[in-house]
């Protein structure tokens, strides 16, 4: 007799976990949230329209380092991870862009409860920050699929915007200014990488100006929102916003770039953080790789 | 020297996945899209608002259902099931529910180009039927935390919809009739109990009624937009909808009852199909786990 929780997927602890999360998701409702956990669909009702209402929308995952969150037994950072690696996404889109709704996936060899619950938990966070609800959401279990003990989070982001507001400006032009804004770890990028430089073993050790590898490692991909709001009170009239992830500086800036126009940088400009100059020695990684990866 | 290929990811990869896939994607850009492939994030104009414009938005994975997919090599029902799937569940938010846009995840242990071309183009036939455009996706490489040659598929669907024409109708009253619209498989539920059922080497063999069980298994999840239709313009005034996916008919239904009402239905009215018979025979499966699972 092969009922289904033997067969290696159980419908009770997906239940058990929508119990754990639904006051954090709860939070993140507000009043044009119709429709949320439970329904078949998340219903969003549209207020405030812009002039010219788009919707801007990106989907994503936070790779690898979901490895070294399910080694160390720390998911906290998770939920942020993806919440702010898809915001910082639509920001590029254009100014005033406003984030609607947010939708995650979570899937796993084994559903455990307690840690959906702790990512999901972290997702509303990181969308409360935002007054941005999480909308929906699924969780699978896969055995068969996964690795024992691993799991993956996606996450997908809804925003408005006007369309006529959109990054990069044409007025983009050669002699702008490039303004970086650092990040605080290698947020969701090049994660395979290190742990191809990193053993196990070393995550819970010190190196040069950090005190705990697997902190360092898992610090949350930090959303820069605030940042964009700074300099537009400043009254800087920003061309365009390049986020830089996968394909790092070499690939992402380009992206934002009119034909036939390049970008250039001063190395001397900025001071390199102690986790990537360690991971740059320690894995004996070229430096035009660290600019493509990071 | 630890170059990022070494390290299990291919970028070029990702990029050769897009190049294989992109025009089956811009086939279903209709004019709405102001940026897709190639933007941080795809964006889309809302025009033609209805009265009390509201988004309903629902993700979604197809489950193990992937492995038997990877097993055979035969992944071009994988993108309509994605689809067709997420359709189904945002068709039971309300009436006169109009897809805009769809994202896609595929993430595996290795990225292969013509797998996810090949996921990707079925996604996008799918959308094409229904006037949605694929708006955007992430291709992931996570070696280490999916199994050798297995992959995951996750889509997020967004519709736009009158909040006024919202299922299950506030006239929805004992006594109303329950219409079943046929499945044309196990659709994207119930796979995992599935897979431990049949051997590996069944999925090429012939059963009563069913001439490849592989074939069989892999129909993908129908869309059932056109029934809808149907039904609303011979003026059935439907009161709700609900899609039948994991936890079956028993937990299903109830999500669309008003408290204190049940359900009933009469078995004689339908034939089993021959492959739920042959599920339920060869893995002794107890009816009640039939109707919770599938």
């Amino acid at each position: 007799m092969s009922h289904y929780e033997k067969a290696g997927v159980s419908i009770d602890a997906g239940q058990q976990a929508v119990e754990l999360m639904k006051d954090a998701v709860k939070r993140t409702h507000n009043a044009n949230v119709l429709a949320g956990l439970g329904a078949f669909g998340g219903m969003f009702e549209l207020t405030n329209l812009p002039e010219n209402p788009t919707l801007v929308a990106s989907t994503d995952g936070v790779g690898t380092k979901v490895k070294i969150a399910a080694k160390l037994g720390n998911y906290a950072g998770i939920g942020h991870d993806i919440v702010n690696h898809c915001v910082n996404d639509i920001l590029c889109a254009g100014s005033g862009v406003r984030p609607l709704f947010f939708l995650d996936y979570v899937a796993s060899s084994k559903l455990e409860p307690t840690l959906v619950a702790t990512l999901v938990t972290g997702m509303s966070e990181a969308c409360e920050k935002l007054n941005c609800a999480v909308l929906g959401g699924e969780t699978a279990e896969m055995p068969g699929v996964y690795q024992q003990d691993e799991f993956d989070v996606v996450g997908t982001i809804v925003a408005l915007m006007d369309k006529t507001k959109v990054y990069p400006k044409a007025s983009l032009k050669a002699g702008d200014a490039l303004i970086a804004l650092p990040s605080v770890s290698p947020h969701t990028n090049g994660y395979s990488l290190i742990r191809s430089i990193f053993s196990e073993d070393e995550y819970s050790q010190a190196f040069e100006g950090i005190p705990h590898l697997g902190d360092a490692l898992l610090a949350p991909h930090r959303c820069y929102l605030k940042e964009l709001n700074i300099l537009e009170d400043a009254k800087v009239d920003i061309q365009g916003i390049a986020h830089i992830t996968g394909g790092g500086l070499v690939e992402n800036l380009p992206r934002i770039l009119p034909e036939g126009h390049s970008f250039s940088f001063d190395r001397s400009h900025w001071t390199c953080p102690p986790l990537f100059k360690l991971m740059q020695e320690k894995g004996e990684v070229p430096e035009i790789e660290m600019f493509r990866v990071f």
